[in-house]
């Protein structure tokens, strides 16, 4: 992509409400713009992030097993009327009456809405155990909205939901989510950290936050230093192997949330070297409540031996547009953001440091279209802006690597490679330049 | 994908109140499941085919150089008053009261979104001209929806808005546009015919539709059957060239719909052999209304001049969810659904017709892991249905080739590969069968 074409509009200052740096990052470097309280447009450069973040949860989700599905925004109040929840959920439910004055309601979640689903088409045995799982957009009306897409009011989110005959088998789902998600926050570069948690208004009696270091996080967090040092499982992990010994490898190590600390229990477990207080960020969450929906919601089933019982869930969801922001604040510096490779809006910056040179130009034509047909995503910055602003520029959008062509270093037949985050730096022959780069996948 | 992994409720009979074909094939092929009137859940194989769909126009928006961003689904009521449009739109609009009483709504369209967006980030010739495209959820009220996805309320489309210096120049965004439309739907093996149209509530003084002929179409149209032999532009258009003699071929001859009939027109126009008359289903619509937007909501620039003057634009819409209804409309016989290669949910379908017997198993098998390997698509039925079940269930969900493996057959060591539209089959050596399969891309 040529800068010329691209619409990338940056702010020299970020607005003084922009109170936590992947807010004012994202605001800068011409990702988000506000429409109203809480609700964001993505714009080119941002929408390019969102979507490669879905995709590695799409696949490793798929990986591990869920099937995907999509449910709508809107929903109608009727099943969460059956489940009792229509009254519990206040204000943060953004209710709607249609023309027909029926009640209907933008989603903040979907237990209802697949339980629902679940119960007309699952009747036998031989269907379970499903997961599900989808990727859409969720409103939940906050009554502050907040540092940007990390706490707004319209949010996307993947929400997975298992369905099990067993409470054993229900627990094995649980696990496939929980491991699936430790390599889903690997991809992404975040040292994600499960932490035992209070179910609050989805319920069950089994439930775990993943939470990331942040300074910016909104809660204390008091973990084992041991958890940092954990690896998430590897690409040949088998999700129908019973996975327990995996989850309790993670979950052992203490850590937890403010609201289930105790102190003389982190004292008492934890050597002074190894304790870590610090602030963390909510980006993801698994839920286990058995027959919660399934039993006012009538999904239920004829296991073999003829009997009808309702069958066991969970939910499991992921913060997508959050960890956006969540990943910029992990990883950023103070000249911008520093891209992880594998969540980058481009996997190259080309910066022409002289368009006004013939022999500049044809160089940087030549390597932007030999890269393109190797599969890699370039932004190409073509413009005429002043030197330093193109390198304060690439540097602020954070591609992993940048290649910088200029007049004095082509006299030299070489261009210089610089990896964004290390600021490494090395001069390759133009006869190399290429062979740099391997064919992407 | 296994079958028996897989999440697909047939029906055996539709629902009554399923007028029109496609519907009643969504609901008995497990694609869609009602969720209130008008709203849908996509199963997973519903939501396979809406994803074809999806990148199809995404890459071909960008080939033609829009900018893919995401504008979100619930808008402040403030814009809408701006451009005149909030009365207007009357019930169909769904409108939102929050927890603060602020007057929202439910984007039916952008028009008004993205000139408030414009507005604010262009303020110099520099960065003219852009065309922007989202793909993202839409809302209409519909008084009374039918016809399952075809005319429901919640919806997917993609649009696209063009901002340009001069009305030339808007011009040709819009030819820009109605080029990529051709491309788009030819690549879904649709004959979609543009005719111009009235341009309704979105305003303007040029607008076409882009209508599938079908007799289930809500719609009468009046065609010169000259355009049914016309090709859409291929692979090697350049979008920068003059696209004017294009878009004229494309709308010399006769069509127009029911609305600006006029019969002698037709008859003087178009000999008699040449006439068509039918029902038609609207896909798209492009429309040119200039300033309409720009200049109340003052997305206006500077000129090389230094005078002020507000922005040209068009607008530019693709019923996304609508077209997987249109293309079943379109492809489909007794036996069920016969998806075009580019938009089905699968490439292969692989019957195993005795899963009992251990040789058939092994060779199954070894097929679909080798064809997985190969980057195909493949839904395995392994079940224990019947042989009679099997074939019609997949001849129902119309995936373009069918490997069909048994004991008979794989004793004289072949398989038996079936093209599910014209029903031709050969009878394939085992060790070959492989070779059918090139590598795909």
């Amino acid at each position: 992509m040529r800068l010329t074409n691209y619409f990338l509009p940056l702010l020299k200052e970020a607005p003084k409400d922009a109170d936590i740096i992947s807010h004012q990052l994202m605001l800068r470097a011409g990702m988000i713009k506000q429409s109203s309280s809480g609700i964001y447009t993505w714009l080119p450069m941002g929408l390019a992030v969102l979507k490669k973040i879905e995709k590695i949860i799409r696949d490793e989700q798929t990986k591990a097993g869920a099937l995907e599905m999509l449910m709508p925004t809107i929903q109608t109040a009727d099943i969460w009327k059956k489940s009792g929840r229509y009254e519990d959920y206040g204000k943060e439910m953004l209710r709607i009456v249609d023309r027909h004055d029926r009640e209907m309601l933008y989603g903040p979640t979907n237990e209802e809405h697949i339980t629902d689903l679940v119960s007309t088409f699952i009747k036998s045995y031989k269907n379970i155990p499903k997961i599900f799982f989808h990727i859409q957009w969720k409103f939940r009306d906050e009554i502050r909205p907040r540092f940007g897409v990390m706490r707004c009011r319209e949010f996307l989110m993947k929400d997975a939901y298992s369905f099990d005959l067993s409470e054993d088998s229900g627990k094995h789902s649980y696990n496939k989510m929980f491991v699936s998600y430790l390599r889903i926050f690997k991809k992404m570069e975040l040292n994600a950290i499960p932490m035992k948690a209070e179910s609050g208004p989805i319920g069950g009696n089994m439930s775990h936050e993943f939470i990331i270091l942040a300074e910016t996080g909104e809660s204390k967090v008091f973990i084992d230093k041991k958890l940092l040092e954990l690896e998430a499982p590897d690409d040949d992990i088998n999700y129908n192997d019973d996975l327990t010994e995996i989850v309790k490898t993670w979950t052992t190590p203490f850590a937890v949330t403010e609201d289930m600390y105790n102190k003389d229990k982190f004292y008492n477990n934890v050597l002074l070297e190894d304790r870590i207080e610090e602030k963390g960020i909510e980006v993801g969450h698994v839920f286990f409540f058995g027959d919660k929906y399934n039993k006012p919601m009538g999904a239920s089933i004829q296991n073999k031996d003829g009997k009808v019982i309702p069958l066991q869930s969970g939910s499991y969801g992921i913060g997508v547009s959050r960890l956006v922001a969540a990943i910029i604040e992990a990883h950023h510096d103070d000249k911008g953001i520093v891209w992880p490779k594998s969540v980058s809006p481009f996997d190259i910056s080309l910066i022409n440091l002289k368009p006004s040179n013939e022999d500049v130009n044809k160089i940087c034509d030549e390597i932007y279209e030999s890269l393109e047909k190797k599969r890699y995503q370039i932004i190409y910055d073509d413009t005429d802006s002043s030197i330093g602003e193109k390198f304060s520029r690439m540097d602020l959008i954070g591609i992993p690597i940048q290649i910088i062509v200029g007049p004095n270093s082509i006299k030299e037949g070489k261009v210089e490679i610089k990896d964004r985050k290390t600021d490494a730096r090395k001069l390759v022959n133009l006869s190399e330049i290429l062979n740099e780069f391997q064919l992407k996948d």
